[in-house]
């Protein structure tokens, strides 16, 4: 097993114009060894999302929170300023609260705020042209720090990509720990994966340990989906051990402080929930604006309703109260907030439809166009914005939907859950969804959030969750290869030369779950044979196609 | 757990024409119960590839072999006679070994075949109009035993399509076990599952044992790829119990009868082993008669060579004989032997790409082209002709492969294995390969080799088949969606429901995998929770959803 894994290394590619340091994984390939004699294969670098748990030398210690990489970067930052103290009511009531204070996360930290007039957001300074030192390490993580000529993913690009509204660069500055990523159809497919304990479930330390577990496997983003109790405290212990962006849906935490009773919300409450948040360090916020009262009537027309949790809170509140969704009629202050912070925004799609009958009707589309304006809106406070989507769709409906969400939602992109391109796999809905995620993804979808085989039954633990995500990183290079992202087919050109060549050794390092591919090989084998467990040795089509081909035996 | 088995039972449909039965499932779905007022929701059929053994009235004896079901329609059958003893002269030599026939299968059938002169195999019937028992069966089956004007399958349909060419009935008289079922774009999408000992493991009853695991879970056919010992034994009783149609690849066998010495190989030996396993009740053979010498060259430039077992032995062959393949320079004989037993052909692709590389490459595509010519030949007598296909093959290359085939294999089905749209993940090539499975099954691929997860890696375990299965099910049902088979919804359209309506037995009753999913679900709970495991009571969507739209509570 140590011949594998001392081949794969943790390296850091410096910044041309600014003191960054880009990490990624690197497999150091072993030798082609034909007729006794040894070619070198090279190495092959690979995108991390683990940020120091990759590390071997790094030391984790849980309650001291991981190295805040981007605080540095902005030390002389002119558009910042830090606060004396947290503007939440809600968050100053959790610290002056001494029983509270037994669970919350030892090290505190004052937020920090954009200043007054100064438009700060990756977007605003992408208008005004500054490549930001966010922008150059993305540039070289999408490179896989390759020098390539033929790509034409620069810092430029990046920029101008996020003017555009292209892509967006979710970095909150009060979540310093995350490494720099971005979501954009230009750039490689992300995928979310979703923790978080429920009324009936898990705690605070299981939370964290999820999250880390996400990012080690290739979570990109991470939301925090909690709905239990001490929401406060797991987000803090979340952030501040987390190496990637992370997102929330605030509505969800804002209902736990109404009891769960849906007519209690108010814009007040949610407003200081949206900060209390912000001032934590949440990277974007799924938010069910689009979802107005017009739209009720085609909600009732369907086969399964409206099955997403904010949809369905906001759906109650306008009912209870015969108003306009309150998200949508503050958008504007939304907004605001959101620019302070270069916190993100999500417009949550309230009517994905929960079936594939229900798939691209009058109610999906008619929100889907109120989410383009709310867009529109968002980007003119230089506030980013993700558009999310569905939800259950067969494969001939999916092309659809991707090209109405870009001509209605201006090219922003887009981030869905699955589809689900079938109704009838309870325990394999990973499944059922990374083909749709496959294909949106190729469409020019940007992040997928991906779903665990207990979807539909119960909450995901552990496995269910590297289910999930290795589901979702197979879908996601699935559409890399298929929209031709310019570092996609390196890994796998590699992977099928080691296979060809019964490398066993660089199989492994290189596919997405070494750990499970050495454990259906069965590990004693590893080395040196040169044919499959499957066919034994005269059926080997390998061994027989190099000898037709006279390349010649693999002796080693 | 009872009441979910209950409301599972298997029904006959007896046919209008001929006095057939054909067997499927039927769910009995539970009451809607809205505010204590009772609502039925009838029922929903299920196409169940399970034959008798999903009869609980039947007991099964594995040394007495599934009822003949077939033999009754054909008894006054003019075309096909009864032979006295067997041709082949390695079964004769089987027969007569004291020691062999302790393994062997205990009733000994006499062969069936053709008579001289009369085609009687499915296209030649079809061609001459008549609808068989066999074409009757099918309508019924595609048609889940619904009277529905809407479908466009009747029996003169599938007559058509079969005359056409662009349908496959696998039915050799000496399979009589087998239940009738079709292969062609207009149909359901079918899976098909491989089993077979290999030099390195497995015995005949483990054998037997994942062949009836394999018609229960749903696999359509079969396909015995045994490569170890006693081949002829191992193949006869799987065949004696197998109620779905089974394929081989007969150079496997071959080249067991010489020792694993390809260059060995004789066209007279292969002939022999045709025979043979006609004789036995095989109904398709894989033959990889499309590769022939000009395309060597073609391989030698590949990232991946030739990655087919069968594809590889011929290119030995031909490169050790300095001879064109003899399965192409004999493949008029070869025609004329299967269409005396009805055996269908599927043309083996031996140079399907093994990495994404080198999908659809000039060796890839030269070899389609030579089997669009070899089609042609077989339907001149009348054999059935499957065509098949990769194979790696990147998202976006996954149509082109499609359309040429149609074009240059006018209309014969296709039937692939994936393909596998990226090559990074091994231990998951089930997934990557299901992805790119469903989109080739809806442009119009009509049967899909499944893979398991130990794709690569070793040989599948019984759980390795199941997951297989499944998750070629859902490619399958994904297709058949997209598609719009006319009765692909209905089933999706049900379980939806009742998942809108908590109805947590009719959502697993449903469901491709039931076990499973009460598994995760958690058993002790199935009943009467108006919320899911996953969100609990306050945030629940859809019981909120319901509320809104004025749909009533859900009280049991």
């Amino acid at each position: 097993m140590n011949d594998c894994d001392n081949r794969i290394q943790k390296i850091y590619i410096k910044g041309k114009r600014f003191p960054i340091e880009v990490g990624m994984k690197k497999v150091l390939l072993t030798d082609t060894v034909i007729e006794g004699q040894r070619i070198p294969n090279g190495s092959i670098n690979i995108y991390d999302t683990g940020g120091v748990f990759t590390d071997p030398g790094y030391q984790h210690d849980v309650r001291k929170g991981i190295p805040r990489l981007r605080e540095a970067w902005h030390t002389d930052d002119d558009n910042v300023e830090q606060l004396a103290t947290f503007t939440s009511s809600y968050t100053n009531r959790q610290i002056q609260d001494a029983e509270l204070q037994k669970i919350a996360f030892p090290v505190a930290y004052l937020p920090k705020r954009g200043k007054k007039g100064h438009a700060f957001t990756q977007m605003a300074l992408a208008k005004q042209g500054v490549i930001t030192p966010e922008m150059e390490y993305i540039a070289i993580r999408e490179n896989l720090g390759k020098e390539n000529p033929d790509s034409y993913i620069t810092p430029e690009f990046v920029r101008d990509e996020v003017a555009a509204g292209r892509a967006v660069i979710p970095c909150n500055p009060n979540h310093p720990e995350a490494e720099p990523m971005i979501i954009g159809s230009k750039f490689f497919v992300k995928i979310n994966t979703n923790i978080g304990n429920s009324a009936l479930g898990s705690s605070i330390e299981e939370e964290v340990e999820k999250s880390v577990y996400s990012a080690r496997l290739g979570g990109d983003t991470l939301m925090d989906l909690s709905t239990g109790k001490h929401i406060h405290q797991t987000r803090e212990w979340i952030i501040r051990n987390c190496p990637v962006p992370m997102g929330t849906v605030p509505m969800y935490q804002a209902l736990e402080k109404v009891n769960g009773k849906a007519s209690e919300l108010t814009w007040e409450m949610y407003r200081d929930t949206l900060i209390e948040q912000c001032e934590q360090g949440v990277d974007y916020f799924t938010i069910h604006a689009g979802l107005l009262q017009h739209l009720l009537p085609a909600v009732a027309k369907r086969l399964t309703g409206c099955v997403s949790r904010g949809g369905s809170i906001m759906a109650k509140w306008m009912k209870d109260h015969n108003e306009e969704n309150f998200l949508y009629t503050h958008w504007d202050d939304i907004c605001d907030i959101l620019a302070a912070y270069d916190v993100a925004v999500s417009i949550g799609d309230g009517l994905r439809p929960g079936s594939t009958h229900d798939a691209n009707d009058e109610a999906q589309l008619g929100e889907l166009k109120v989410m383009g304006e709310l867009c529109q809106r968002a980007w003119a406070k230089n506030v980013q914005v993700l558009i999310e989507g569905p939800g259950h769709v067969p494969m001939d409906k999916i092309k659809e939907n991707m090209e109405l969400q870009k001509d209605w939602c201006h090219g922003a992109p887009f981030y869905t859950l699955g589809p689900l391109t079938i109704d009838i796999a309870p325990a394999y809905d990973h499944i059922t969804s990374a083909i749709g995620a496959a294909m949106i993804g190729w469409f020019g979808t940007a992040m997928l959030c991906y779903v665990t085989p207990k979807e539909h039954l119960a909450l995901p633990n552990k496995d269910d969750v590297r289910e999930g995500i290795i589901t979702y990183k197979i879908a996601a290079h699935a559409a890399d290869l298929a929209k031709h992202h310019p570092m996609a087919g390196e890994r796998d050109d590699a992977l099928s030369k080691a296979r060809f060549e019964f490398r066993w050794i660089d199989q492994f390092n290189l596919s997405l779950d070494p750990e499970k591919a050495k454990e259906f090989y069965g590990v004693d084998k590893i080395k040196h044979t040169p044919y499959c467990t499957m066919c034994g040795p005269n059926f080997c089509a390998m061994r027989i196609s190099r000898e037709v081909s006279s390349q010649g035996k693999i002796t080693e």
